[in-house]
Parts: structure tokens; sequence; C-alpha cells
């Protein structure tokens, strides 16, 4: 007897066994295996079976090694793709009639039958994160299989409608947060990293607020996290917030700065929180300390030196006119913050010019600042020697920015960011670029 | 200055004030400040104004009057359908090329542009109980308004995609849950009439069950949801378990009896969840009373009095023999349950008749059979006067029936009735049918 | 094999038993099973035997008749007292040594083991409120057994102990509560009678505000809660609040009126609640409503038509002259509130005079008075026809009272009616009493 | 102005400002001022102000330094003391009349006013942690200062009524749990030394389980918490616990070793939770985990070479004969295990002697003995190098002793145990020792 034959056979007969849960049946499920359960669970014994068949499915699918994943979504990608000739035939009567069933027959043919496998899928407990895993498996297999670009298509549609703002909830992280939580944290910090529990209770304490979003199928797993230093005036340096001892409340905090932003699901590449979570948490601030007057990151910029070193490439026929590049020739390959001071004005000013006037070039080499500028944050200060870690110098000199959020520009702001390319600034980041 | 204008001019200098609600600037809005608002939504600066204006739309949606909300649904239809060039263009590409980007434009041009802005609308505050009530809007205009259909394609297939079972959740309902969602079996209860909070208290005694499902986003709000009575034996008579008094736990019940299923949200019609709930209970109870060993409904006929009045007026030509139609002429037309005695033997024939053999037929008219024989139950046992109030006499002569769920045998049973319309009975009740 | 002695070999053999319900071994026990089972409580096996003892004597407890349970508690008056001789050696010894040993013994010998009996009988679950009912059967017992006074002494005692505020906490009623716990509102509620559910909903609208303290060994118990309306002005009569209908969240309010406080649990008689809830209500209210200025009662006067007649019966050796007690003669024995139109001046002024100028009188005969007056609360007003109730009549002719919580003068106010009996009332009431 | 004016006066005045915090007022409170404010607070203003001055009074004992703190807890041992003469009167009165007015007045006069102080500090927020803390500063003072002796009676007495099994709550620790709970466990981890959070992971990982009592007036603190590993068969060895990598689920488990017990608040000292815990937790894994069969401890000797050594310098004198003498001179001073191997009957064997021959002289010595044995528990096993950790070592050459919690037999041991001495032992224990 077959495997395929013992999953049908069990499938068929195992009544109250059906609606547990079932790992001797997918302990050896191999590929084909699955694609049967799958054929089956879009069938009409689907619907009758209930969230049994999905439970397995989705567990066989964790079993598999990564070459029978990478099987798994190459069948997708080729055996639950929509029908060209349905196609063919519902455009024409769609565009002949324009009556709703013609409308509807179309939305159904041109939908692939994936899109509704991973619906009857996530019927299963905790299949909502099996599936965000799986397009993780999915996008790291995109530069070597292209022709899965296809089912990501599907799958990321459907993630940005199941992840839809109106689902996500938002809560503080504290130190009473459960640990399995917290632990999350320390392990998805993308920007300054975490060096364990105790670097991570210094980041949630009384001067400091940590927020994120979390869906209701992922409840253990925050989406995004933003970490908040509360200070009086402007930050200007990362090292004060990570490495100054916890003295208590802060005295009179009036401005919250945004320090570090990070998100945590991979598989949900493209599918941005971020923009609404710091929206959300200036209005959480405000309500909880009316005394703030500033909202502001300190973020990093990372396409900074590579822009420069691209440009100075370039010789002549590039941006840096030949005073600049000599300059720059005197600069260490890497160097230490103390090599960096006689060229403050030099980095400040090209930095300046960067993120003022390269335009779709920043764009596409700063994701900071594309986020930021999107969003509709004005580009405030330029901040030497903001992080002199070795990452922080090797990305930027050292230098950090301030973006700030004023909820009366915004709007204005990000229109001319979006429409036009410009980015607003505050005189004195002008001035440096000139 | 018209209220466009100062629609627009409040979006775009109100700053902080775009993040709180807006209850002034949404109060007069008609339905063309409405699609105004939508417009916008849609464009890039409905992404920089995050939710706040997806919030002033739903409000100025909810504050339209009867007219407003008809004009604004045919809006939807005519302004947010799908272009038909583009339709017509990209199934042309795909079908030529089958690139994935061709795949990406015609998925793109096939949804209608409403299909985004309800994903948009639904990123604010309790938007998504705003969807579900205005697809109840449209489906009362539909008879009147067919044209809405092709909105309801889009809608019902978003909302269906929403509440995925995958993002229920299950709950116990007991005198310990809140009020506000208690009033709402009342309200909702469809089958057996609560007559306030005395009836509810009792149906949720120690010898009661009562489970539901909620989304996430509705937290208030029971999609669904069972009342179960544990007895001794297969009960066969409503009134038992209505007007029992609550005597403490029951001794030692070994059946579930599912005596009421109610859909509560009108605006989710047609996406079905009871089938989901009732597996989900039998899992539940039987890990709660190891000692259950039957799960049977309690159920009504709604179909069946009208159908032997239409096979009565079909004279010869129909179902019925001579001697029959002569028997049924003795009824009275509202017959008192005395008044039915005599006609014990043919009535319970006629219903089994009318359950077991007519087919398609009793799938169209008997939306509980179709539902339970549907779900893989099987037919188990005709009751005589097993309702006998009005609404019972009226329905099916206080006929009710015993559907049996053996989990053992649901997905070949399902299997029959789908495929073959075969309907699975009892011994007794095929003898009946003779 | 006597009842005692099956008792004794069960508690002695029955190890994992011990841990477990024993039903069976409580069901039958009588006075005498349920003192044995106190006694080895009190042994040291107690100590070994956890909890499991505790929960059967509790259980054995609530199974006694009213018969059974009078003379187990005449038996804790008598075979658990302390004892004279101990007393009498303790005291001598520690009256002479003064040593913290002497202080240890006395202590011990001075405390009736009954104490100690209580506080082992309250290791079981669900025994603070077996306990608090225990305390209610002997109160109602004291008239006709006096001798329970000595139990009730320490019982009191060690209540007031366990219920110390530091240990209730407070909690916001409202529609999204339980019904197990809103029910208890309809059934406790001593003021103004609320007749079911619609009653009560309407009690938790948008414009009014209920709160509670409860213990967390009575989660489903409030101990005392308060009925607050939100108001423009100060309310005067009970009638406005009680019928008038819901209309939203009221426009404007700038007055909390607190229309009724109700204790719930007449096991914890004595031991006060009402005026640590009225100040913690005002914190509450003052945090989410900043704009409210006015916290003010509408409270009755229970005592005010007993004292008229009381005073109208000593004649001239009364407080009413011959005037007042002429002019008392018109008014019929059961009057409508048209009959009392023309008293009003002559009710109003002799209820000022009643609650101002009796003092110890109206102490002793106006628990309301002396509740609020002995919080530190101003006497503000006197409604004329505040409560129209068949009730309201009965007690005060329909009179009405506000007392004012101004917290700048709680201290003083209490202060002056503590040592010197001074009630502090507005200008108005002062007039009036004239 | 005098700081007691101030303090007066902004009592006196304060009103609002009352019930809130009231840091400027507390800040520079001294020692007298505490007193004052004690004073007032048992007096009859302390009712009107309610919480607000207990607040006040808590926040400023908090701020004393250490050398106040001495002052303070002396007063309460003096000026809050009972009053002898009032105690000669009434226990005289008591004795003679023995009415319930003369047993209230006598245990009035017997009860130390500190104690009603007590109960009201109670009443602030967060108080009953204060006053646990309160007791701590006291114990750690005894021993200088005896006459604080008096005090600690009162308080234990207190804290034993308020800390009452029924009050407390039982929770499973997992990685679920608030980090702020989880860093307790860290810190109070009092047999087997936690390093940090990967350790404490481990401890919690699925072959495990941790379980807390808590107080509901302490909610982020365990008061006592024990730690559990689910095993095939008795753990012999510490290190195979503690050092073991978490490889899933425990196939399957059929004993419940519980290595290790903390008790969390020095302030607690001498109120007993242990013995319910291990109670609760025995009838907690029976219901997860019906397939467990033994409940055991894995638990030091700290007694045992303490014991030896004295005896050994008794000499002949003592109970080891010159043979064992002579075999112990072998023993380096710090030995390390392998030096160990040669005497491993005998450490045994003296071992075994240690615990089943010297009554109270073990109990006195040896804590973890008297508190298994006490509860009822059998000496089942002594494991040799069960704990070759340097402090394993020091204690008891490495020795580790298994309790086994038969429930059917934890009563008469107990009773054999508190009564005669009787230590109950398996038969290889009982051969070890001749």
């Amino acid at each position: 007897m077959t495997l395929l034959t013992q999953l049908m056979t069990s499938v068929a007969d195992a009544g109250w066994e059906l609606l547990r849960p079932s790992e001797r049946r997918t302990r050896r499920a191999g590929v084909a295996d699955l694609l049967d359960l799958c054929r089956i669970l879009m069938s009409s014994r689907g619907e009758a079976l209930g969230t049994a068949l999905a439970r397995d499915a989705v567990a066989a699918y964790g079993r598999l090694d990564e070459e029978g994943k990478t099987a798994f979504l190459k069948a997708l990608a080729t055996d639950f793709a929509p029908d060209a000739k349905q196609i063919a035939e519902t455009s024409k009567a769609y565009i002949e009639h324009r009556t709703w069933q013609a409308y509807q027959e179309l939305s159904r043919a041109v939908e692939a039958p994936r899109q509704e496998l991973f619906r009857r899928l996530n019927q299963a407990p905790r299949a909502t994160g099996a599936l965000v895993a799986l397009r993780h498996d999915l996008l790291v297999r995109l530069p070597e299989h292209p022709e899965l670009k296809e089912v990501d298509v599907d799958l990321k549609h459907l993630l940005a409608s199941w992840f839809n703002r109106g689902f996500l909830y938002f809560r503080r992280i504290d130190w009473n947060t459960p640990a399995a939580i917290l632990e999350k944290l320390i392990q998805y910090e993308a920007v300054h990293r975490m060096n364990g529990w105790d670097d991570l209770r210094r980041r949630l304490a009384a001067d400091r607020r940590c927020f994120a979003f979390f869906h209701p199928a992922l409840p253990d797993e925050p989406l995004v996290f933003i970490e908040v230093a509360l200070t009086e005036g402007i930050a200007s340096r990362i090292g004060d917030i990570l490495e100054e001892e916890d003295d208590g409340e802060p005295e009179d905090p009036d401005t919250a700065v945004f320090y570090s932003i990070s998100n945590c699901q991979p598989g949900l590449r493209g599918i941005s929180f971020g923009n609404f979570l710091i929206k959300q948490v200036v209005l959480e601030l405000s309500a909880e300390l009316p005394k703030l007057k500033t909202y502001v990151t300190l973020s990093p910029v990372p396409g900074f030196r590579k822009w420069l070193e691209e440009a100075r490439a370039e010789g002549k026929a590039g941006p840096l006119d030949a005073r600049v590049r000599r300059s720059l020739k005197k600069l260490p390959e890497t160097p230490r913050p103390e090599d960096l001071a006689e060229h403050e004005e030099l980095l400040t000013g090209l930095c300046a010019r960067y993120l003022l006037e390269t335009g779709d070039e920043t764009r596409r080499s700063d994701p900071v600042a594309k986020f930021h500028l999107g969003n509709g944050a004005r580009l405030q200060r330029i901040n030497w020697l903001g992080d002199t870690s070795e990452k922080g110098i090797a990305q930027s000199y050292g230098l950090l920015v301030n973006y700030l959020y004023d909820l009366d520009a915004i709007e204005r702001n990000h229109e001319g960011f979006v429409n036009k390319g410009k980015v607003v600034a505050s005189s004195a980041v002008t001035r440096l670029a000139k």
C-alpha cells in the first residue's frame, strides 16, 4: 500500500481521527503526498472535512526538507496557475456583455487556484504564520527560481489583504510583556543590535517607550516595532541613548526620539506597517504625555558612503569637483572617529547634498531616507559623529540624521516628495548643502 | 466656499486634526463629498494621511440617509468598476507572454478599484463592521437595483477572505459573558425566539452549552452561535428543552442536542460558518465531557408544509396519490395539536418522503436539511409533535427532525449527498417513507 | 461504624482522595461530625492535610439545616472560646514582666481559638464567601441568641482585617460587565429598585457611571456599588434620572450626581466601604472628565417622617410648636403628591430643622445623613417632591437631599461633625430651618 | 513654620491635593514627622482623609535612611504598645463577668495599637508590599535590637492572617510570563543558582514545569516557587537536570522531580507556603499528565557536613566510633569529586544515620529534611555524587536526597514525625544506616 493510498484511506475512514492531530499521517509525507492533500482540500471533500485536511497539509509542508519545499513551490507555480483558455473566453465574454455574471466568471478565471488553496490552508490552526513562513521560503528562492515570482504575486496580494491595518492591533511593549515576545525584539532588532536581556531592559526603562503592531492570528509575533527615547531636546548621538544609565523617569521630556524601527517578518516583505506605526505612536504619546512638543527620528544614512565612493570613482564625470575629490583622498579606508575630525565640514556638506539633491538616486540607495521622506517627514538635522560604532563609520562616516514628524506638514511634504521628488529640509541642512 | 473645498482644505491643513475624529467635517457630507473623500483615499495622498481619511469616509457613509446610500452604492458600481479596455489589453498580453508581469497587470486590471477602496476604508477603526453593514445595505437593495450585484461580487469575495475560518475565534458563551454580547443572542436567535433575559439564562444553565464564532475586528458581535442541551437520550420535543426547569447539573448526560443555530450578521450572507462551528463544538464537548456518545440536532423542517401544499395543488399530476390527497383534505387550515392526532402516520410518512426523495427540490426548499445533510449528517428520526408552537405547526405540522453527526461517517455522507443527491437516513426514517 | 468513625477513617486513609472533593463524606455530616472535623483541622494533622479538611468542613456547614447552623454557631461560642484561666495567668505575667514572650502568650490566650479556626477554614477554595455567609447566619440569629455576640466580635474583627481597603479592587461596571455580576446589581440595589435588565441597561448608559469594590476572594460579588448620573446642574428629582430616555452622550455635563449607593453583603455589616468608594469615584471621574465641577448626592431622608410623627406625638413637650402641629393635622395619612403642594414651606423647613438641629438624634434615626455628613459632605439643598414614589412619600413626604462633596472642605466638615455634632449646610438650607 | 506645622496645614487645607500623590510633602519628612502622620492616621481624621494619609506615611517611611528606620521601628515598640493598666483592668473585668462587651474590651486592650496602625497603613496603594518590606527591615535589626521582637509578634500575626492560603493564587510560570516576574525567579532562586535568562529559559522548557503562589496585593512578586523536571524514573543527579539540553517534549515521563523550591519574600519569614504549594502542584500535574506515577524531590542535605564535623570534634564522647573517625581523617578539607570515590560507603551510611537517627538534632540542623518530613514525605533514596558543585561538596560531600510524596501516606508519615520524631524511610535507606 503506497503512502498515497494510506493517506486517502485514512482521510476517508478516520472519522474522529480527522479532527485530531495526525502526526503519523504527515510524518513521512513527501511532496507528492502533500500535493494530493492539496487537491483533496480544493475538492468538495475539502469542505466536508473542515480544517483537518488543512492542518495536515500545513504540517506536511513544515516537515519537507529544503529541496521538497522548492519542488512544492514550483508545483504551485505550474499546477495551481490560472487557465489561459478560460481567461481568453471569460475576458471576451465580459468585454462583450458586461454582466455581473461575466464579471464574476472573469474574476474567477483570472484568480489563480493557488489563492483559494492558500485561503483553505489558512483554515488550520496557526496556518497564517505557516503561510508567512512559506512566503519567506519563496522569497529566498526567487533569485534562483524566478518562475516562482507569479506565486509571489498571489501570495503577497493575499497577505496584504489579510494584514490590512484595520486588523492589526497596537500594543505597548514593556517589562511586563511576556518573555516569549520580548525575546523576539532581541532577535529582530535591525538597526542597533541588542546585547541580550540587560540591553533590552534598558530600552524598556521609564524614559523609553516601545510599541509594536500584532496580528490576531500571530499573537506572539510582533510585525514591526519601534523604540522611542524621551529626551529634553533633540538627541544627536545614538550612544547617548544606548549607553546612558537609567536614572529613573526623565525630568521633563519635550521630545520623543524614534531611534530604531524594525520589521520582524521577512515573509511580509513589501507590505508596509511602519508608516502607520509611527503615526499611531505619535497619537499615543501625545495622549500620554501632553508636554511632548517634538517627534523626531535619529536615523542612519545607510547609502551615503556607498554613494560617495561611487561618485569618487566616476572622477571628473561625477558630481564631485576636484577640490572635494582631493580632500576625500585624505580619508583612511577604515577611519577611526578621531581621523574624521578634520573632515566634518566636508562630510556633513556632502551628506546634505546626497540627501537633498540626488532625488531618485537617493530613494534607490537609501531606504531610510525614502521611508521617512515618503511618510512626509522633514530632513531636520545632520549629526556629526552621531554613531561611532564600526557599522556607523562604515555606512556613513558616523553621520546620523534627524527626520522631523510635524503632523501639520506631513501631507504637504509627502505630496512634494512623491510627485516632484522634492525633499523638504530645514534651513540648516539646506545651508550645509551649499 | 463649497463643502468640497472645505473638505479639501481641511484635509490639507488640518495637521494634527487629521489624526483625530472630525465629526464636524463629516456631519454634513453628502454623497458627492463622500465620493471625493474616496478618490483622495485612493490617491497617493491617501497613503500619507494614513487612517484619517478612511475614518472620515466611513463616518460620512454612516450618516447618509437611505437615498444617499443607494446613490453611493450605485457610484461604486459605475465609478469604481474595472476598465474593460485595460482588461482587453492585459488579457491579450498575458495569453501571449505568460510572464509574471503580465499576470500581475491582468490581475490588477480585472480587480475592480472598489476592492482596493474597501481595503483602504478598512484601515479605519471599526471599519470592518461598517463594511459588513454596508454589504447588508447592498443586499436589501439588490432586488430593486440588480446593477449593484457586481459590487456584491467584489465585496462578498473580500469578506469571505477576511472572515476565513483561520481568523475566527471560538468562544463559549455563558452567564459570565458580557451583557453586551448576551443581548445579541436574544436579538439574533433565529430558530426558537428568546423571551428576554430569564429565557436566556435558562439556555446558559449548567446542563446547557452555547458557543459562538467571533472575528477579532468585531469583538462584540457573534457571527454565528449554537445552543446545545445535554440530555440522556435523544430529545424529541423542543418544549422539553425550552420549558424544563433548571435542576442543576444533569445527572449523566450521554447526548448533546444542537437545538438552535443562528447566523447573526446579515451582511455576511452566503459566507458559511455553521459547518465549522458544529465540528468545533463536537471537539470541544468531547474533550470536556468524555461520556457523551451522541451528537444530534433537533431541527425544524421549514419547507415541509409549503411543499405539501404545492404538491396538493398539482392534483393528479403531482407526487401525491388520490388516497393521500383525500386524507389531507381533513386537515384544518390552522390545526391545533389535537386536530393532528389522527394524521400522525400520514404526515410523518409524507415528511420522510419529502426529505428522502425529492432531492434537489428539498435542497431548494428546506435550507435546514440542505445544511445538515451537506455537512455529512444523517437523517436520524422524525419526531411527531416535536414543536407545537404556532410557528412549528404552520411550518411542518409540528414535526421536528434529528440529524445525527457521526464523525466516522460525515465525509462519506457528504460525498454521497453532494455528488449523487443521496440522503443517508436511519432505517426507521426509510421505513416511514414507504 | 458511626459516621464519626467513618469520617476519621476516611480522613486517615483517603490519601489522594483527601485532595479531591469528597461529597460523600460530607453529605450526611451532622453538627457533631462538623465539630469533629473542626477539631482535627485545629490539630497538627490539620496542617498535614492541607486544605482538604477545610474544604470538607466548609461543605458540611453549607449542608446543615437552619437548626444545625444554630447549634454549630453556639458551639463556636462555647467550645472555641478563650480560656479564662490562661487569660488570668498570662495577663498577670505580662503585667509583671513585660517581655515579648509574655506579650505573645497573652495575645494567644486572649484570642479565641475560633479565630484560628476561621483562618484555617479560609484555606479552602471559596471559603471566604462561605465565612461571609456564616456571619450573615450569625447576625440574623443575634436577636434570639445574644450569646453569639462574642463569636461576632471575633468574626467581624477578622473580616474587617481581611476586607481592608488595600485588598479591594475598584472596577467600573458597564454593559460589558459579565451578566453574572450585573444580575447582582439588580438584586442588591437598595435605594431605587431596578425593574429588571432594561432598567439596569438605562443605568449603565453613556451618561451614567457605575462603580464597585470587589475583593479578590469574591470575584463575582460586588461589595458595594454606586450609581452616578452625569448632568448639567445639580439634579433635584430622582424621576428625571430614572425615567429619562437615554439620548446618547450628555452634551456638556458639569455635575456628577451620586443617586444610589448600595451595600451588597449582609455578612459584612458594620465594615464600611462606602466612604472609600465615593472618594475613589471622585478621583476616577475627575481624571476621565476634567470638566466636572460638582460632586453631589441625590439622597433620601429615610428618618424624616418617623421623626416628625414622634415629635407630633410628644405634643407640647416636643419640639414642634402649636402652629406647626395644627398645620400638620391637615396632612392626610397617605398623601398623594398633589395633596402636599400647600405644605411645601412647612415640610421643607421642618426637614431642614430635622437635619440641622437634632444632632445625635438625627444620626441615630437617619443613616444616610449620618453617612454623608460623617464623610465630610455638606448639606447643600432640600428638594421638594424629589421622589414621588410610594416609598419616597412614605419616608419623607417626597423630599430628597443633595449632599455636596467638596474635597477642599471634607476634612473640616468631618471634624466638626464628629467632634461637635456640627452639620455644615448651605445658607439656603440654613435659612429654611428658620 | 516647622515641617510639622506644614504637614498639618497641608493635610488640613489640601483638599483635592489630599487624594493625589504628595511627593513634596513627604520628601523631607523625618521620623518625627512620620510619627505625627501615624498619629493623625489613627485619629478620627484618619477616617475622613481616607487613603491619602496612609499613602503619605508609607512614602515617608520609604524615604527614611537606615537610622531613621531603626528609630521609627523602635517608636512602634514603645509608642504603639498596649497599655498595661488597661490590660489589667479589662482582664479582671472579663474574668469576672465573661460578657461579650468585656471580651471585646479585653481584646482591644491586648491588641497593640500598632496592629491598627498597620491595617490603616495598608489602605494605601501598594502598602502591603511596603509592610512586607518593613518586616524585613525589622527582622534584620532583631539581633541588635531585641526590643523590636514585640513589634514582630504583631506584624507576623497580621501578615500570616493576610497571606492566608485562601487568598493566594496559584499560577504556572512559563516563557509567556511577563519578564518582570521572570527576573524575580532569577533573583530569588535559592537552591541552584540561575545563570541568567538562558538558564531560566531551559528551566521553563517543554519537559519542565514551574509554579508559584502570588498574593493579589503583590501581583508582580512570587511568594514561593517550585521547579519541576518531568523524567523517566527518579533523577539522582542535579547535573542531569540543570545541564541537559532541551530536546523537546519528554518522550514518556512517569515522574515529577521537584528539584528546587525557593521562598522569595524575606519579609514573610516564618509564614509557610511551601507545604501548600507542593500539594497543589501534585494536583495540577496529575490532572495535566495522568501518566505521572511518582512525585519526588531531589534535595540537598545542607546540615550533613556540619553535623559530621561536630560529631568528629566530640571525639570518643560523640556518636562516631573509632573506625569511622579514622576513615574520615583521610578526607581532604576541600575534596574534589574524585577524592570522594573511596568514601562512598562510609559517607552515604553516615548520611543515612544523620537523617534517620538524630531526631530533633536533624530537625534543628537540616531545614530541608525538617520541611519535607514534616510535610509527610518519605526519605526515599540517598544519591552519591548527586551535586558535585562546590556548594554541594561543601554542604554534604555531594550527596543529594530524594523525598517521596506518596499522598496515601503523607498524613501517617506526618503524624509519626511530628508526634514521635519518627522518620519514615525506604528499606534501602534504612539498610544504609546500619
